[in-house]
């Protein structure tokens, strides 16, 4: 192909992205050309800025561009609750979801004996030390239903069990909106053995 | 949504680009945060150079790094053969089929009166010139069948009359491997009203 050298690089650059295939890349790379240089300035600045001012929350490990995330430091929010979650994209789920006023505990992974990565690999000792200095705080853990979040929430229980610590996990059951007809048996199992009275 | 004000700004950035929505434009911003420092400064590089150093080819108008493209530069193909587009997209389109070893003249706009584009406004003129230069040089219109196409095509013929000059355009008909029962009145009359005899 007759790419100019710089265009093909941007085009590589495109393709790494997640789901950007081959044409959509070329799409992506010739659009930039209609960009204002502005514009063109912003979307490199951010990029770099982005990679290079982001870190983890010194608190929850969520991500963040100062110390701590603004989640830890909003006081309107109640920081005796901490729901547990494997990655920061979680976070953001939970928070366009909107309807949860607690904080967060990032575990930037999860307990996987046959990928090598054991307790201490991710985010759980500062959990246990925040968890330590609340009054009868409420730990809810949000991690998804594989063998390794399985093993992760076990894991977690079996560490604060006996201590004074409230600790649910999220329900598991029918997505809204979904047929019944095209769900898992997996799930549908789980739903029909989880039912709940209608009151 | 507590983004991080520099993620925000990707984010947006993001969802300038052609077919990339808010949901995308979050999943690809998070996805940065997954690469290599220096992957992610020769994304933004690579940004930032081909809005720059790309611009028009002085002798077809197609977009290139140097004064004159790669194609207008390669000595093994045919100079005499002028394939007329409206845009450097096409010609990558052209290239990437790979059957065509003519020149090109990218046009950057179709005649459009009622847009108030007028033929002094796109890349007519070169195209008129460089003509005049060549010995029985053949025309290829490339220009897509919507009204302002047609009315380009019509005033490249017109302009080309009574000269020593081959012109022709594409042809249309039913795309390769389309049901027939898909396609458009409109297509399917001109295949039918430019039907070929089978020899």
């Amino acid at each position: 192909m007759a790419y100019p050298r710089v265009l093909s690089d941007l085009i590589n650059s495109f393709k790494r992205l997640p789901g950007i295939g081959e044409k959509s890349a070329e799409r992506l790379a010739l659009s930039i050309l209609d960009f204002s240089e502005d514009e063109v300035n912003n979307f490199a600045n951010s990029l770099v800025d982005s990679r290079k001012n982001l870190h983890k929350c010194e608190v929850c490990g969520h991500i963040t561009d100062k110390d701590k995330c603004d989640i830890c430091l909003d006081e309107s929010r109640d920081h005796n609750v901490i729901c547990v979650l494997e990655d920061y994209k979680s976070v953001f789920a939970f928070e366009k979801a909107g309807n949860y006023n607690g904080v967060y505990h990032v575990l930037n992974g999860l307990i996987s004996p046959i990928d090598g990565v054991n307790p201490e690999d991710i985010n759980l000792a500062s959990l246990v030390s925040r968890v330590k200095e609340l009054d009868h705080p409420e730990i809810i853990i949000a991690l998804k239903s594989t063998i390794e979040g399985e093993t992760t929430t076990l894991y977690l229980k079996k560490i604060f069990e006996g201590k004074d610590v409230e600790i649910s996990r999220l329900s598991y059951g029918i997505p809204m909106g979904t047929e019944i007809d095209y769900l898992d048996e997996i799930t549908l199992d789980r739903a029909l053995s989880d039912r709940k009275k209608i009151s």
